[in-house]
């Protein structure tokens, strides 16, 4: 479809004429859409029975590819993950593409295989979208926003504000791997092997998990901010403390030995596949024993609980038996993470 | 909120800790959100009975602030009028921005404050958003998704491929007006008094049409592209002809000159406040009568008709008598209009 002279990105490829069409065109073709049925300017979708999600997400991940992942793939998990926390059964995304002129075709085509087999893994569908391309040195390289919109079960009330003292805390697995994926790639360091991003569609664990038991309260991805913002969050939001035990922490040694070269806390690297659980604790343990028959979270793990005071404080026990406030961090330690 | 010494967008604005709560709490006051309900990643929103529309746009335009809006007005009439003319009464809109580090809060402030007034314009909610922030030179200020949900009435069934030959074509007025009130504003042409953007929301007009006529069997905006590409799309996706007169088309004289000027087709050029209406002959006169009734189509037009043959053509009646061929533009007459 694309003419060999096409092979990059050009300033037409976004002026609503020829170009524009080849160019939507090939978008659709890679990731299976039916290019013959007429393009309107929004889907329409059946009725949806109950509430609704409805999230939004711009992807400016750098570098583009990376050990783990890809910014496509990154931009299907990361909307899919927010509807999910919520309760909601991921249903449909859009995609708007604002790509810099002389972006290769190549790796758009390789972004979109990325795409669309994140789609399929999470089984949502990707039912609209939007091209737009800026001259070069406007943008780097491409970001993509994904926007998305989800079924919410009768009967599901998650809220950052509904962590209780006594609820107990659990992970889905090992924190900070996006984070030094992305780090180590960007400044070209080599932490030690099996380092990659965490990067997964979180629907396909909490969807089940949803259904097959009782007494989750809050959930929340832990992305930008890490660990430690999210629990800041819900601590705040709950006007409750949250008390973590850091050796029950799942995480790498290749993060933690990552982290502590480059002067970081583990609990404020982003991830993308990686949630934080409250629930009841009469629950606690069958919710836990669900998540770890699943692949995603094989290693989870019970990390702390919610107690009376002080309240919107987060306090980590350490290995060293000590006691110490997990802050927010206050501005940016890695940027362009997600 | 924001402290002086924080006037413009740092990195750290995008990074997940304390100055980026800070960002996105200057942006929910800005819009009138309630900044103390606690920040969850998606919407949830109550059951719409019924089929919905689901849509997504980004927004580059060049420069930001324009003669008749900014990119804020804009990012949000472009979603709102994406679902109108699929027949949808806007409802929710996600707001997504990319900024570029050293970005001016001030420009941030009036853009929101545009997105705001737009927002009560159409009659629609702000109900999500996300902030990414990248490294000066990496973006081009600052850009901005919207995606948007909308209602579909039951009975409303539009589509691009349901032109049939005898049908009627209307415009809601001139033609041409933002493209030009970019270009002028871009490159510091002056084409002469009143020209500004077209940019508004048409659901405003769009909504009511649809309840008090019948008809109707497609809308359009034209937007990218202009009049000229909606109308091939509409004559490709119904495999008709449509044929139209040049003197029949609302065209403002600055346009007129502005686009002879610099060798423009006004057809070409994008609108972002107009849209096409093909209609039932019976039922052409009172839509006509409807849409001039309202402010937004007060020189609204028949401007030509369906026929038969010759299929996926677009042929317009020149003011000299002839006819030719009205075609699609191939490449970026404007870049980023939009």
């Amino acid at each position: 479809m694309m003419k060999r002279n096409e092979e990059k990105i050009l300033m037409a490829h976004g002026g609503g004429g020829i170009l524009m069409k080849e160019l939507v065109r090939f978008i659709m073709e890679k990731l299976g859409s039916n290019c013959d049925s007429p393009l309107q300017d929004s889907a329409i979708l059946d009725a949806i029975p109950g509430r609704m999600a409805f999230t939004t997400d711009s992807f400016v991940v750098d570098p583009l590819f990376f050990s783990g992942g890809d910014i496509g793939h990154l931009s299907v998990c990361g909307t899919v993950n927010d509807l999910a926390v919520c309760g909601a059964v991921p249903l449909a995304i859009s995609l708007s593409f604002i790509i810099e002129e002389g972006f290769s075709m190549t790796d758009l085509g390789r972004i979109l295989d990325s795409i669309r087999s994140a789609a399929e893994e999470a089984d949502v569908s990707v039912v609209t979208g939007d091209t737009k391309v800026v001259e070069k040195g406007k943008a780097d390289g491409i970001f993509i926003n994904t926007s998305g919109i989800g079924k919410v079960p009768d009967g599901i009330e998650l809220s950052s504000a509904s962590a209780r003292p006594g609820d107990i805390v659990i992970i889905n697995g090992t924190v900070g791997d996006h984070g030094l994926a992305i780090l180590s790639m960007r400044e070209n360091l080599d932490f030690g092997s099996g380092l990659e991003s965490d990067t997964a569609p979180l629907s396909t664990l909490i969807v089940p998990l949803l259904e097959e038991t009782e007494g989750i309260r809050v959930m929340r991805d832990a992305t930008r901010g890490g660990l430690a913002a999210v629990l800041n969050e819900i601590a705040c939001d709950s006007e409750v403390c949250i008390r973590i035990d850091e050796s029950s922490i799942p995480l790498r040694e290749t993060v933690r030995k990552g982290c502590e070269l480059m002067g970081y806390e583990p609990l404020h690297i982003a991830n993308e596949g990686k949630f934080v659980v409250i629930v009841d604790p009469d629950h606690a343990e069958k919710v836990l024993e669900r998540i770890q028959r699943d692949p995603l979270g094989k290693e989870a793990a019970i990390i702390g609980s919610v107690t009376g005071s002080p309240v919107r404080h987060v306090i980590m026990k350490t290995v060293f038996g000590g006691e110490r406030v997990v802050d927010l961090p206050y501005g940016d330690l890695l940027p362009r993470i997600c």
